[in-house]
């Protein structure tokens, strides 16, 4: 680390930095320039005591050299984590597409919805039954009773589920109907839920925080995998920016693209909620496959007009055929 | 509500849209436009069906002429909520200022600043004792031991004390040792804590999430409410923006200002997390103040360059002092 | 338009914008729900006059029914527009690419840089004569003198020249040296400088503001348009977020997917300034090209190590030579 | 300057490094940590091509230690600089509050808000005469035939006038009739404007733009000083963020305060703008004043209802008067 003095630092203070960098178990190595010194912490010590410094007289700032997430990152772990989920397998390659309903409404939207989204070429299903809504007043999902509707659509097309967990005492139940659960955006550094998903034994979808930095999400991860749970899949959703009005969030593909580099965790993306509108999913769709996702998660309801959250973004089945028609040959497909 | 057609919607869209308008148990009244047609549902009936037009063919937007949130609101509740944490009131008039270490380190610490904060006039503790941490590296807090602390250092003072709560399951605990809940930035969406927040019975101070607009902030105080719980106090912190480097956050003082022209709920202003920078701290307390904030809560340490976390933003015990002199005749004083 | 009043307007309020409406020229309809009333403006009259009442006495807000931007629309020119930069034509279906330094430094520097991009595959030949740079301490260009070597590198090589000019009284003698010239970010919304490209009689590269809604983007070329120069190139080059640690900028896809289906003008995309990082150009040029761009502008040094700005986001000319391989059979060539 | 080399950097590439900070004319040190190697550039050099090396290989950042900005410091010129503006100082401990309506639209309605406002207490007039308007179609100001009109007023009412400056060509004929010119938002990185504007001689009110950081605004105000004009105030006028629904910009009062602490330069802050809502203006005025303004500047209209601009965030001048009334005894009076 390098404590970087103020211009005018005095000797005393820099002397009490040398002092509390030794004491911390490093080695102080002192640069003099001509305006500001700049004390480096070499070697190993107690990280925390040097960090303290930022606030001792005389220092403007304190400087990690050293990146702060391990795990999560390519330097401990260089080959690409498959994550399977079910019989699905992300990160391996073949692109997925994971479909489904915003909410789980009905037993025949969502089986409608699952055998739609596998004919057309998806591999996993979504579908909310615990909905964090904006608003008090808005629908918070079926709770329970869309955990075993998911199950059942499971059995009817075999294809493994995902669904999103809000709070630590849910998450066991929600491990006996789903084989992935996704912890939202808004949930993203909910530390508590982290801990209680690392140890659980079910692959864990992660949504990006809509003003979460690239670090923060990717030290979010590695709170899962600090607990014991390597299988993550990390979810670009779009952040919010001031451009609020034509797109619902900004889709961040170079997050994507990114992560890839640094991360050996596999990245899906969600064109549906990074947009907010269905017109542009499809471009957008492709657009995150060349930015290097792993794979795609997207809204489909059978009547978006008519959907209880989240209706704007979604495609009903005509175009969500056309959309996966359009993404070629990667993509592994449940129609063979 | 309104729902907007698109330019060059076809006959056939906007009388499917007048029809769904009073099946939702709305009249519809028309408003055609050179350009566009608007469709507006009158009356009342059930919103979600409208909403989800939003996504019908032709359609544009659907836009709500009533405000989303209700019982936080100055319409439903004329008069200024008065928020008592122990035997103090915050919304009644006198500026209340919390203070205290960001997180609970050592009995000595923790005893010595309650001492210098009461001394100052401060006459609500606060410190951390289970921490959310961007890291799993970094310092978490002593957890239960700190909350020991804390009834020690209230039994000593007499100061209330306010602390974090993290998860559901954490409530119980921390409400036998705390006087008030504190649901941190990054949980402000944590629907699951506020709705077992809700049923609790303690005052709670709200934080704003760094990228949640009011109306957002104004909805999680309205799951409080709706909840059961309306001893709500709102907290301003800074919200994330392009600006990080010369402030940790920006201070977002209009939205001090509308909550208390909106809403009858006390709002408190945090310019430690705010700016992020000890040498502002008191200038912009006394903007805060002058904004409308009916209270302020600070960072206060015995050794700011020795603490586990936030030091650059902590003031110590002279800096504190000299704060609180600044202040003037309002401020509410546990000295007498 | 649409007047919509406050909740509790009263019956003088409501009349008072019904007359206020007549007399700009409209017919007002009034929409009474069970809170709110609308008042929306019908027909053909002056829109200032209604606009203006959104600081009448009763009035919650004005909302605008019609798009703000005209001639950029595809409303009103529906096919594509192609604009011809030398003998290269930029939105007729094969992708173009802009390449060359950020600043024109010295003829050596410039002509090895022309002639290895046009090796490559580029097309358009870039590079800045008058730089606009956050310090006056920093290079600021060669000038004139670089407008000089930018005609020899075009006679040489045969490649059309585009370049910035960052003032009305430039535009003259920048018009005698180059094909093309470019509005750079920071002066998106310079008018004068727009009114003054508006009478030239050379197309315009106009760049996306870095805290630029699409909509003001949109309307800065209607400036061009309707100043009577409608060979305008859009340029999405990255947005201003609260993310600028990893990235320099966020590169906004969905807005050349957006811009592609409102405007009829071409959109290029300039992975160099959106991300800021030499390591994912590639990538990122070939998901702007999936998300439907017409072209890439890309930032080219012989030496980036030792370029006088804009060194760690220029390609070496081994990195560029890989990027256009990478981009596929759409790419026009100025091989052949 | 420190050159941070990456993790895994070669020898071969740290010998490059310090061969090329030799050659730009520093001493190299270099400090090795366990993980990374630190390069710093002591003593006095060419700044620039060490810059350059962020390009070089193993490189990952470099990073200055001393501060971008010169002579509008505090380490340059200690003491507060005091601006002229006819008879009025800026910066000189009185409150200084500069008010008229956003732009001249005619005789009567700029004669009688200068004499309203001065008789409230204002001292300078402002009034715009070349509107940059986000549309083509928006009204874009009166021109010259304005500039005539506050010539007028400042010949009825004494006070100086200042008034927006968009372009280099109209630096001279502005001159000729205001007593100080304004940089607008949009043009804060005109450079061009900015050079044209160091070589007047009239003071400059240089307004923040919505999306620069504190650093690039410091910056801009250097170009004007570097140039040879010292006479510049600092406007704050609130920054562009995701919260743009209640507040049209975000008001960064931490802002005022820091600039109040780096630089000599005075501050007024612009609630008008800054707000975009005429019932929080008075409120926030007096926030700024407790964040350290050192002025303030308003809009006021006779009839914002009829306003061509701006009229939502405009006072009228009963409004103006209860706003002066509230500001207490260190406004600076023209009553007297």
């Amino acid at each position: 680390m390098l404590v970087n003095m103020r211009e005018g630092a005095t000797q005393q203070e820099i002397d009490y930095v040398v002092e509390r960098v030794c004491a911390a178990g490093y080695q102080a190595h002192l640069t003099c320039g001509t305006e500001k010194t700049v004390v480096a912490a070499v070697g190993s010590g107690r990280r925390n005591e040097v960090e303290a410094l930022r606030a001792a007289a005389g220092v403007e700032d304190v400087v990690a050299i050293s990146t702060p997430y391990k795990l999560v990152s390519r330097k401990v772990h260089p080959e690409d984590t498959i994550v399977t989920v079910g019989n699905v397998q992300i990160g391996g390659g073949k692109l997925v597409v994971v479909a489904g309903p915003c909410s789980v409404e009905s037993r025949e939207q969502l089986l409608s919805t699952a055998e739609a989204v596998k004919k057309a070429g998806a591999t996993i299903l979504r579908g909310g039954a615990y909905k964090p809504r904006t608003s008090p007043y808005e629908f918070q999902g079926l709770g329970e009773e869309a955990l075993e509707l998911l199950s059942e659509a499971r059995a009817l097309t075999g294809l493994p589920v995902v669904t999103e967990v809000m709070s630590p005492q849910d998450v066991e139940i929600i491990c006996e109907h789903a084989d992935m659960l996704q912890v939202g955006a808004r949930n993203m550094q909910n530390f508590s839920l982290l801990r209680a998903l690392a140890e659980s034994n079910k692959p864990v979808l992660l949504k990006r925080g809509p003003s979460a930095t690239i670090k923060e999400w990717l030290l979010a991860a590695e709170y899962l995998l600090a607990g014991g749970n390597s299988q993550v899949v990390m979810c670009e959703r779009g952040i919010r920016t001031f451009e609020n009005e034509m797109t619902r969030n900004t889709l961040d593909l170079a997050a994507v693209a990114l992560i890839k580099q640094i991360s050996h965790l596999p990245v899906v993306a969600d064109p549906s909620h990074g947009t907010g509108r269905r017109d542009i999913i499809p471009v957008m769709s492709r657009a995150a496959v060349a930015a290097g996702a792993d794979g795609l998660i997207i809204e489909v309801h059978p009547h978006p007009e008519r959907a209880l959250s989240d209706g704007p973004q979604s495609l009903d089945f005509a175009m969500f055929d056309k959309l996966m028609s359009g993404l070629g040959d990667r993509t592994m497909s449940a129609k063979a």
